[in-house]
């Protein structure tokens, strides 16, 4: 069938959507979301059809991504026709009847997620059903390398290439920006890419980008690797395992996670990771619950890299309250500096040195930890940092006070005296949230009071920090409804944990942050 | 936020899409997909978050169903800003984690599917979800009867009203155009609506509609079977049950029928059938493989129907072969004029009287297929379905020869003499389609030969009928590739049943009828 382009001047978010008539439709025997073949000249391209009852008769319709591809401006004749099921689409269906993929299977879909040739529901079916099944081994190791192979790679040279990472999930978790630069002080390479907040107040992207630009190119982070041994910078626009963060967009709505695995160790292969610690936070609160989902997970990230030629090792690490004190990104990103120049909490410090030392280990070094501890009492992690920060395009000399905060802030006070017996992760996401985090990169909050601490009546547990007062006002509401710190006299004083059923206004928040 | 409207003449397949650039989405803290609430003077909408890079920074673009129900032509001043979670989403969520739905929460599911307040991948995980784990009874109960509450329905009046409905699946099922004018001639009501094929070569509706108008207004609908008893018509553009065609448009691509059930048994009941027949076709080749799968099926829908007050029977027919010889809607609505004429095929004779005297005995008459064969011979269900005709707008005099058939003619010969022993139903729903079925209305096929029945070599298996030539081509080859009739000395000649594992291009189709 012959139809007029028609360029709808607009985006369809990376999808390639064509807009045909209903007519036309029915004569091509195609119905919404069925792939079409369009041929123009030399050039011919698959995209997912929208039936729309108004479109006129003779044309179709193509958001920007197609008629770019095409070459097209408006008003060129072209060929279309029903496009044939795609091999991909098959495999989706046996994943769908709970069927084990094969490598050769799971590497179809990946490509046609990367190529645009799976719709998003077909995609949000694949991932539900991989999140009901559960992935083996097998699969996991599969969608690795299949999502390093259709992304791009970043080559740092001879080995070996040292990274870090957290599963997420715990608030204030600013832990690489003091374990990169002491690795790269060290001399080692660390070029540590990240990502921004999807559900969180902050990303480390966002909290170094307070700091210096972490949005580099790829030869410019090879500039900065090679002056410095290391980087810290935003993964997002550099094509990375580019199938996971078309995956992401899917997940989000849904609040599912079940490609953690490969997405994280795809990340590291794709910038040829030799030696990775991956951090577990665990317990109450944090995305992992208890030790034993937090072993299998561990003991499958040690497996995988195995096949993938990485060695890995999982900290499990305390995950029951905010690491150190600050929440959103230019709160922590002070903090962080701070904590590298002397003056930080000791969960920040000690969270740092374990895992610096126990990259250290894994290269070869004796008493990694003491090295780590060393590096950083010296100075040089800090003058490590400056150097990445002055070679990313930031200020190298910037002082903690230099750091501008929100200027409107308020407090929560505690209503009784007693000690901190538990913070609730999640209410301290949405009141940073509230407050504007991390959009508004001066807003979020401090808690003043953490577990074990001790707090007279009317004494400050939580400053909230925002740009705008309505988000104040919000914020502090929000806290005030929330309670995300509760005290007791004695810690026997509260035996209730939890009450079934919970209102709906009660439901966990997703975490989905890498 | 404000933001001044951009009108994209064009529609969204009914879904409530806004576009918004990736600025504006960044201020507001909103990612696609995520809701905004929209507000125009007093009017108010959510709706589904596109970003688009692109986009210009101050607009927001409406796609025609927003702009549509805000009243809104173009540069007007909205205001904008990131709705809440809906609670649905709560209990999609929940739904993959494998939880158990109430009522109530389904009910707020399929409101906000109708009201287009879940996105299409929302909806794709929701029925991914339902398809892994099933639905237990008091789910389906609840969905049947939400689907029921969140759409119209038809009033007939006093009952009984009598339906019959088939779960599809097998290819030449014309038995409705005989059943409902037997059961009208007996003086019962039985307002029958139909779909169009989605995977198949007709539906009921394409096939009646061969005969007379099948698109008619809740108020003609009530005219014809006032005056008539009965009525074939489609039920696409009543209204009845939306959410389950909002279903449909996503489980088709994803070849997965969770819904079944509640599917058509909101159906059912949103025209206040009170007895109804479901024909369940059962065997190889057929949706339903066995009977063991049939009787689960078949006691579900017993027992549903009892908790929705509507007394149901099932009839588990054969389905290892088309129904009558004619596939296609028009040499099926011939074969089926013919039939209820007194020259038909046996099997779609056998099956249409016994499905109406099930029901005459369901409403309390003795000997009801002898009632219905009665009917039959005597003339006054052809006299019915004339009169049906005819109030549907239809020339009620049409004799089976002025139906217009395809002119390009083929056919398929037997390379050597034997016995039919096996018939592949999805093979020859590709032929049948190939040919041009059902846009195509004179196209489909001719089973010269069925089960059972002596061939000699060069003997006539299969007529192929298309519009065109070049579709008749396409048909002849691929029937001689899948070679959808199969032929023996004797049963025993062949062992093979299937081998393992098949090639990619042997992968099932998908049936999704209803």
């Amino acid at each position: 069938m012959k139809l007029i382009a028609e360029v709808l001047k607009i985006t369809a978010g990376g999808k390639q959507i064509a807009i045909i008539s209903e007519k036309s439709a029915n004569s091509l025997g195609v119905h919404s979301s069925d792939r079409i073949k369009i041929t123009y000249g030399s050039k011919e391209m698959i995209a997912i059809t929208n039936v729309a009852v108004h479109f006129p008769q003779n044309r179709i319709g193509f958001y920007e991504e197609i008629s770019k591809s095409l070459g097209i401006k408006g008003k060129e004749t072209v060929t279309v026709e029903l496009a044939e099921i795609p091999e991909s689409l098959v495999h989706v269906r046996a994943k769908l009847r709970g069927e084990r993929l094969r490598e050769k299977e799971i590497k179809t879909i990946v490509e046609d997620v990367v190529e645009r040739h799976l719709s998003e529901v077909e995609i949000a079916a694949f991932l539900t059903a991989l999140n009901i099944y559960g992935l083996s081994i097998s699969e996991n190791e599969a969608l690795s390398r299949v999502m390093v192979e259709t992304g791009k790679k970043l080559d740092f040279g001879e080995g070996p290439i040292l990274d870090k990472h957290s599963i997420g999930g715990i608030p204030g978790d600013k832990t690489s920006l003091i374990v990169v630069p002491i690795i790269a002080a060290a001399g080692f390479t660390i070029p540590k890419t990240s990502s921004r907040a999807v559900t969180s107040p902050a990303g480390t992207a966002d909290r170094f980008e307070i700091l210096c630009p972490v949005k580099l190119s790829n030869i410019e982070i090879k500039k900065v690797v090679k002056k410095t041994n290391g980087c810290l910078v935003w993964g997002g626009a550099l094509d990375l395992a580019p199938a996971d963060d078309l995956f992401i967009q899917v997940e989000y709505p849904l609040g599912i996670d079940p490609l953690l695995l490969p997405s994280i160790l795809s990340k590291k292969k794709a910038i040829g990771a030799t030696h990775v610690v991956i951090d577990i936070p665990t317990g109450r609160g944090a995305k992992i619950k208890n030790l034993t989902e937090a072993y299998t997970l561990a003991s499958d990230f040690v497996e995988i890299g195995k096949r993938l030629k990485m060695n890995i090792q999982c900290a499990l690490t305390f995950g029951e309250q905010p690491l150190g004190r600050a929440v959103g990104p230019a709160l922590e990103a002070k903090e962080a500096l701070s904590t590298i120049m002397g003056n930080g909490p000791d969960d920040l410090k000690e969270k740092a040195i374990t895992l610096a030392g126990m990259l250290f280990e894994m290269v070869g070094l004796k008493n990694g930890r003491q090295k780590a501890h060393d590096i950083m009492q010296s100075g040089k992690a800090e003058k490590k940092l400056r150097e990445i920060i002055g070679e990313q395009g930031g200020n190298p000399k910037i002082k903690p006070a230099e750091i501008v905060l929100g200027d409107k802030i308020g407090s929560i006070k505690a209503t009784k005296s007693g000690i901190i017996s538990r913070i609730n992760n999640e209410s301290i996401v949405r009141i940073a949230k509230a407050a504007g985090a991390p959009k508004a990169k001066g807003a979020g909050l401090i808690l003043i009071k953490k577990l074990g601490e001790s707090v007279k009546k009317n004494g400050t547990l939580l400053e909230i920090y925002a740009e705008r007062n309505t988000k104040l006002k919000t914020a502090l509401e929000l806290a005030n409804k929330l309670k995300p710190i509760v005290l007791n006299k004695k810690i026997e004083d509260q035996m209730l944990l939890d009450k079934i059923p919970k209102k709906i206004s009660d439901q966990k928040q997703f975490i989905l942050e890498r």
